[in-house]
């Protein structure tokens, strides 16, 4: 054996036991993958990855993602062995309280962590946003001999992950546009939780990906180093297109059980580790046992990846002195942040005396302007472009030829369009949005939600927003839908009344730059709100305002409405005026907003005292309450939608001005 | 030209331009795919499908699933002119109100049709639960010479259904069960909403399916009848594996714009329809023209029903005959029957003086139980039946091999797995059941909400319900979940406290054969509520009920809890109880079965003169104003969880009976 042989054994045996040892002193985890696909990712940090440990954010670094998130202690002996800040410490508190060591890994928690994971499939579809934003990025940026943006992605996926139809449709995707610097670790080893995978997963993986246009190379033994090595270089030169590797290897490696399920999700036992520690020529004790000589090698990444970083930054000083402009743009891109400039003019895109007009398009009309000024902007529909009205104007398809194009063509890909977009906002120097009706938000919910975790800047456009799409019928027509994006912590959601209203809303998604916002529209005409008449829609970042008020004073009603029902909501609250009632009309876009918001001005808006309410929306009542109490009224709906004409939708329904100001007139007396 | 292709060619095109007109009229809708892709179904129905119009309810029927549900006209069109109950009048009301000709497919709504389409990937997935339900009720009750259940399951899918992740997941799973009477039919036509599918979709679909296992046909040319013909026979004869064919057609075929995507999702308008018509040498008048020989030919579809039907009937009697008993329980099975004796002895299966278990194991306990008396459940896990206790003991897998196995292994595809539950019950015979852990039921919402929207009885297990579960971490811990399936119209959301209630539920599921139910189950023991002190747990058939009371009387204050929370709420009311003040404990396993209950037994569960309430739930506080009110507390979350272990996070975000007693004490003063 030669010396370099016997090092990367006791490197990858460190792994696998720091493995062990933690899962075992945790009482729970997953010791199997860690232990079986151990030499695949030793091989990548010691021979390809370039990163740097003392600078996780070093923007040109690989990215490695683990997309089995299960097989979290790999990625914590990787990043404590490599020299990131996570300590010896930090693995001995796997899976508890306060510690950097979470049971999957979390992306903002433990440094070199770039997504968070777990949820299977999403990992793997990240890592293809990460890639898009890459080419995008460099497309933009590099110069000849100045490539500032030349990096690769890799994920490691298990046999979940290639099951889950996210991961499906991302690969897809990847193939067409030719992402040659994505490479997928597949660790092939047989098993999964309720045993062989031939119980459902008999398919062919390597024509799969072949059929998506990806370079599919192996099966190579999963304990060849030498083998993996060479896999792991001819992926990497295949540059025209993503490279799935298949790597062979056995759930549980050294284990007495190894090769089944059962060393797959639960601490091995006492016994079982001490035949492993056996078995592979491991010492008993002590546990979380670091050879010297392991970490004297494996912290050579250090030393390693301060020198690529260096070499990268002297790379980035020729090509600021060469193009000083670009390079401010760049470093200020990556930042996160908007050019000054970036919302000047927005005021001049509506007009007192405008027509009605869909939120939809307003939205579209707001979108083209800031893409003008607004470089970040990257993002895209899936299959709903004309629609959503999310295409930008004179801009290329972005596409295999035309890495720079700005306009993302995600098939009808929600949920894969959903990690993409996760995935670019994590690699940074993009603001990505994504496009489809509200209905379909389902699709994407696990990787919206990932995206929430994490607090990662993501716009998601949401058109047809209820039953007001009309005659496509209750398939189409959301309804628990936008309570459903409110109930996700860490989500904005808002739902712009007019062409103002969705200016503001594009604004407040911008500068939500720590958690992602979904934009709420919808297909149908809404009048305009004249701003001549009423407040102004910067209100909107307070996420409810008082819109109009028949008298001053404390009101006798107060109706509240989003989106289109809040001119239904006017109507009513005019009539009523007629009447002789005090009516407050309430525009509330959005409830996270609002609650942010201080108590007094909370109070200024919905004042204790007036209990009579009601709120108007077309969506599912339930959650209202939350404003309208006990003593309240809800307009809304309690079922699912019907295939007819919008309007006639509204009528059948009961969510009319009518209805509102008979409600009303019930609570008032 | 034969008569045959001359009569062939004036029913397609009358297919073709009844969806023309039909749109036209409406003045929305979907005339590109109808155009198109009406030679393939109209010689599939023609030459092969064996139905009844006079009986859609044919329980041997072969289903037809039209899965781009836009092009629902071409179904109705097919529909009338075979003699269905769907007159010319409802497809000259094609999208209105009260109609049966809704823009999307409806089961149930009209007959005929099989499923509810529309969102994409939902119908060819469903299909794959029909072909599954075929050959396991066939594998139960065909005998030699008596194959009652002998039907194929045909599919008509777009480029988008085949690039949803969902329907990847189902043709895998479709490959590697050997589904041979699955036949989907694929309309290729390049284009898609925003474009050519290069933009995102340069995959080769055939190499793809062939690496599913499934045995893949043509392309073959869309116009060529006889082709057409040839290929389905093919596929049809291929019974060890299901069968995709590549129809290469031209998407709004006839029109001016055809091959575009301008013919795909909108009227055509006046001059296109005109042009269309000449070209295709159609007369201009009468709209909705069905020439009589047209209408001759394609009734002969009732004859041939009748036809088909009385010669089964004759098998089945014959069946009767040999095999009574069987014949008795398959008719049973097909109406969705419970046995008589289907819920004795359930109730000794939990006696009161148990330990403290998972409710995730009394699920268990109780799902094996009822699989001995009810034949009909069949169901299984995405990949974590280990964890979520659903393996039914001393049954064979569900494989090609063992098509009567009754436990199924999805693998690690939770949406595939809520589309084939649906698409079981859909087929009859079947009471589905589906499992995973709570916070991926985000990943199945589509599926779940066409199951809820045709109110089809499928059970789905959800257990990890939430922070409890703990060290798994945030990507694991439903937060949100709970509330988010409470939001979806006509799914009945069950989370019971104990095993006892978990007996409830089941019961309540299998009960509910007007739509889905979900069962929200804990991973963490929870302590037995013995029921010699406590009301019976079939108050959870109310949804909510009186657990326990401090005194008799009005109470000052009352606790609401559900599942997990239901022992924190009676900690802390005993506590409070012990300070002097009147304690309400209530359980409230269901809020849809609370809110069905006439407003006297509401009112004397939640007494409105006690504003004084705290409801109690590990999971997001939204929509808890409901019970609460605005004067109310709700303990819960309103972030996400974190990895630690759960008695600990439990602690730390403040779910306690000592937090309940703190709250309560101010609520009170």
């Amino acid at each position: 054996m030669t010396l370099q042989a016997e090092i990367d054994g006791w490197c990858i045996n460190t792994m696998r036991f720091l493995a062990v040892d933690a899962v075992q002193k945790a009482r729970s985890g997953h010791p199997g993958a860690p232990m079986g696909a151990a030499p695949m990712p030793y091989v990548l940090w010691d021979r390809f990855l370039r990163h740097n440990p003392s600078n996780p954010q070093w923007p040109d670094r690989d990215r490695f993602v683990l997309s089995a998130g299960h097989a979290s202690m790999l990625l914590y002996a990787l990043l404590h062995l490599t020299g990131y800040d996570l300590s010896i410490d930090e693995l001995q508190n796997f899976r508890q309280w306060g510690s950097k060591t979470p049971g999957h890994p979390e992306f903002g928690l433990t440094p070199g962590v770039e997504v968070t994971t777990g949820p299977l499939g999403q990992g793997f579809s990240h890592a293809v946003g990460m890639a898009m934003a890459e080419r995008w990025l460099g497309q933009r940026y590099n110069r000849p001999g100045l490539d500032i943006v030349n990096h690769s992605t890799f994920a490691l996926v298990s046999d979940g992950d290639l099951q889950e139809g996210v991961a499906s449709e991302a690969a897809s995707l990847a193939g067409t546009l030719g992402l040659g610097k994505l490479i997928a670790l597949y660790d092939d080893n047989d098993i999964q939780i309720e045993g062989s995978t031939d119980l459902a997963f008999m398919e062919s993986v390597p024509q799969r990906f072949e059929a998506y246009g990806w370079g599919v190379f192996g099966p190579v033994d999963g304990l060849d180093l030498e083998a993996i090595e060479a896999a792991l270089r001819a992926a990497i030169a295949d540059a025209r297109r993503p490279s799935l590797i298949i790597f062979r290897t056995v759930i549980g490696f050294g284990s007495p059980q190894q090769g089944t399920a059962k060393v797959h999700g639960e601490p091995l036992g006492a016994d079982n580790v001490r035949s492993a520690k056996d078995a592979l020529g491991w010492p008993q004790e002590p546990l979380f046992h670091v050879p010297e000589k392991v970490r004297v090698h494996m912290r050579l990444a250090v030393e390693r990846g301060r020198s690529a970083e260096s070499e990268w930054r002297e790379k980035f000083s020729r090509y600021v002195a060469a193009y000083p402009e670009d390079a401010l743009a760049f470093e200020k891109q990556l930042r996160g942040e908007l050019p000054p400039d970036w919302d000047q003019g927005l005021k001049d895109l509506f007009h007192p005396g405008s027509k009605p007009m869909a939120t939809r398009v307003s939205s579209g009309t707001v979108l083209n302007a800031l893409a003008k000024r607004v470089e970040a902007l990257f993002g895209g529909s899936a299959d709903l472009a004309p629609s959503t009205k999310t295409l930008i104007a004179g801009c290329a398809d972005f596409s295999r030829e035309h890495y720079e194009g700005r306009n993302l063509h995600f098939g009808v890909r929600e949920h894969a369009m959903g990690a993409i977009a996760g995935g670019m906002a994590l690699h940074g120097g993009v603001i990505p949005y994504t496009a489809t009706f509200l209905t379909f938000s389902d699709y994407m919910r696990p990787a919206m939600r990932l995206a929430a975790i994490m607090g990662v800047r993501v716009i998601y456009v949401f058109t047809h927003d209820s039953i007001g799409l009309g005659e496509d019928g209750p398939t189409h027509q959301p309804v628990e839908q936008l309570m459903g994006l409110r109930s996700v912590p860490g989500l904005t959601v808002i739902r712009p009344a007019d062409a103002t209203e969705t200016l503001e809303a594009w604004r407040a998604a911008l500068l939500n730059t720590h958690g992602p916002s979904a934009l709420i529209l919808s297909r149908q005409e809404v009048p305009p709100l004249d701003r001549n008449l009423y407040p102004s829609a910067k209100a909107l970042h307070q996420g409810a305002y008082v819109l109009w008020e028949s008298r001053a004073g404390l009101p006798d009603l107060i109706l509240i409405g989003t989106g289109s029902e809040v001119s239904v909501a006017l109507d009513a609250g005019r009539k009523l005026a007629t009447e002789g009632f005090g009516v407050r009309v309430v525009s509330m876009p959005s409830w996270e907003l609002f609650d942010e918001q201080p108590r007094d001005y909370r109070e200024s808006v919905l004042p204790g005292e007036v209990q009579a309410r009601v709120a108007i929306e077309a969506g599912i009542k339930l959650g209202w309450e939350h404003y309208v109490g006990l003593k309240g009224v809800v307009v809304g709906m309690e079922h699912f939608g019907a295939s007819a004409p919008g309007e006639i939708l509204y009528e059948k329904f009961g969510i009319t001005a009518e209805a509102v100001v008979s409600h009303a007139r019930k609570l008032i007396a």
